[in-house]
């Protein structure tokens, strides 16, 4: 049975440190539920809630639950680091195409200002931990490596960072928006050399939601989902082949396009884990999006944004502009697919007929593999959607 | 397909600051793959891993399993609360029922000693948290209100400590144990009043680890998984009809029962949530084992102790004694009952025949509602198992 979602919803996203990541969910979800249709009506067809977590408190899920009167339904919260959004959708899909559950709520959210300040900091047990590698330093290793080969230059890296952020000019949701220069961004604060403050993904507070169902809305024809992968990372240093999540989002972008049956070449629109813009490159050549070696060359060149010529790169702003509130995340790059495939992204619209969607999220933080998790998803727009 | 348990496996539980929880869960894992067969052919068959764990920082999971070399593998880390370890258990047992997978791993792990020194405490944001009320006081609060409907009497109450760390004396693997009297229970500090500090289950630190399958091992008849069943707690407060957590037990023991078609009656072993005391008793009489307001009177008179004439509750010293490293702790009640059915108990066998045994795990905090979560599991012998 496949996955449709008929129902999306996000909170604002952004430093809320006045609101608790409850009353971020309830936003969400009770967004979603009237997107899915009559509210009274979805929520007495929900079957389970799956949600995507990470800093929270024990029993998080059931205290957002809780303020919207869904109680007494199996809750599976899962916590796979910055993909933990995507890992508890990817389970809820899994339910559906195997009978499980009928209709099933996903959820992500976290309140990162109430737990942290600056960078995410590995265990001080692993290396990374040890030598003082926060999460940007990492990502820098890999910029770095990747300057060094002469595989991208600064400007090019810079050149996401501004895409990105004006890209979210058309998301009222996001955390920052702007028309920024590459000097802009190269100018600003020196976080890990070569990633600058305006390369980098911000604290953030946030909560998404979606309906999953195995019916279709009678009113309204669903976005599907085609394919859902999940893979941990495996076996991975510093002179490994390839850079840091290369390998893993390869790897797993693989299994999910011979799941869909579909090629890379196939995708209008995509959202992935740019957590610094490195990452953005990277993943987008390690998921055969672009040429080896030329995702910051098409980034540059403006092809991978609105209005380019290639598949378009993170339409909602992606994590540096929309905000990275980790359990949400995932959640939210869904969320914006949907509304993508549906027509339904208003200023930020890609060109039609944009028929198929895909999102990958990447979580790190572990010493030695090449990536904790990381999760690629294919949707589907609706064979008679408006803009097919 | 049935799910079968054919590994289980614990690291010694107690204090352990000097091990990381990466290091319990390897002892964890290897003896349960070791049970399972030929270690090396067993790490070949794992197509997932499911994982309970609250406290552990983002990525534990990968981190744990990287040190035994399963990489690469789909990674499903669950919270839900005091339940994580069930809660795993319980989506394993649904993806084996399912076909998703053939073979899955199951792994709590938890180190609390380098999370906290004593009681979990509520959110500041719930009315419990507030009023300064951590969980002994929130269990305090059902033993009171038992004490003054003459349901319980402070005696019965340390009868189940008593009892509890007896059971321990044949369990190695338990952090405390020992031959207590009633007077040197209620004699002990006084944590939240009525409950002391014996009656208190501790902080500990501590893994557990299954191997399920859909397919037997070929040497050896399995314990089989007849019923598991996951429910989140409904509205509930002081003034509701039953004590807290009561009626959560109740609605999914009930669903477990029907799933499984049993009674109450057929079983013949059970491990369930003694976070306290109280807890032991409330759960007992929800879960329909010993007839309402006798729970207390039974565990006096010796009758669910081991050589009882009634079931056994807690033959491993339950988290009273056993400990109760949070997402270990579920995963930890399945093995022993899978000790017990198969007759491996040593020490602490129940008499036989044991053909059923049963697990419950409630997680608790959340302020409003009767329980975060409650999974109750039912397993079965061998069918040709050395009891029967």
């Amino acid at each position: 049975m496949t996955a449709k979602v008929i129902g999306v919803g996000t909170s604002l996203f952004g430093k809320q440190p006045d609101k608790t990541s409850a009353e971020l969910a309830w936003t969400a979800i009770l967004e979603a539920l009237n997107d899915a249709g009559d509210e009274p009506d979805v929520r007495r067809l929900i079957d389970a809630v799956f949600v995507g977590n990470v800093f929270g408190e024990p029993g998080v899920a059931v205290r957002a639950l809780q303020g919207v009167g869904l109680l007494g339904l199996p809750v599976v919260t899962i916590e796979s680091a910055c993909a933990s959004g995507t890992a508890a959708f990817h389970e809820a899909v899994a339910a559906i195409e195997l009978g499980r559950y009928r209709t099933v709520l996903v959820l992500g959210l976290e309140h990162m200002t109430s737990i942290i300040r600056g960078p995410i900091v590995p265990q001080q047990s692993d290396a990374e931990g040890r030598s003082g590698l926060a999460m940007p330093a990492i990502y820098a290793l890999a910029a770095s490596r990747w300057l060094e080969e002469g595989r991208v230059t600064r400007e090019q890296l810079a050149a996401v960072s501004v895409k990105n952020h004006a890209h979210a000019m058309g998301n009222p949701r996001a955390q920052y928006r702007g028309h920024y220069t590459i000097e802009q961004v190269l100018a600003s604060t020196m976080i890990a050399d070569p990633i600058t403050l305006l390369q980098s993904s911000p604290v953030s507070d946030g909560a998404a939601a979606l309906v999953l169902s195995a019916d279709e809305r009678p009113d309204r024809p669903s976005v599907r989902v085609r394919a859902s992968v999940q893979s941990s990372g495996r076996a991975w240093d510093q002179a490994s082949d390839a850079v840091w999540g290369y390998e893993l989002v390869k790897r797993t972008a693989s299994a999910a396009y011979a799941a869909a049956g579909i090629g890379p070449g196939d995708v209008n629109v995509i959202e992935v884990h740019d957590a610094f813009t490195i990452g953005e490159l990277a993943t987008t050549e390690a998921l055969g999006m672009v040429p080896e070696g030329l995702a910051g060359a098409y980034a540059a060149a403006g092809r991978t944004a609105l209005g380019g010529d290639h598949v378009v790169i993170n339409p909602s702003g992606g994590l540096l502009s929309r905000g990275h509130p980790l359990g949400a995340t995932g959640v939210a790059q869904v969320a914006e697919i949907v509304w993508q495939l549906r027509g339904e992204a208003g200023a930020r619209q890609v060109d039609g007929p944009a028929r198929l969607g895909l999102v990958e999220t990447m979580g790190g933080g572990v010493a030695g593999v090449d990536g904790n998790a990381c999760v690629v998803t294919v949707l589907e727009a609706p064979a008679t959607g408006r803009l097919t």
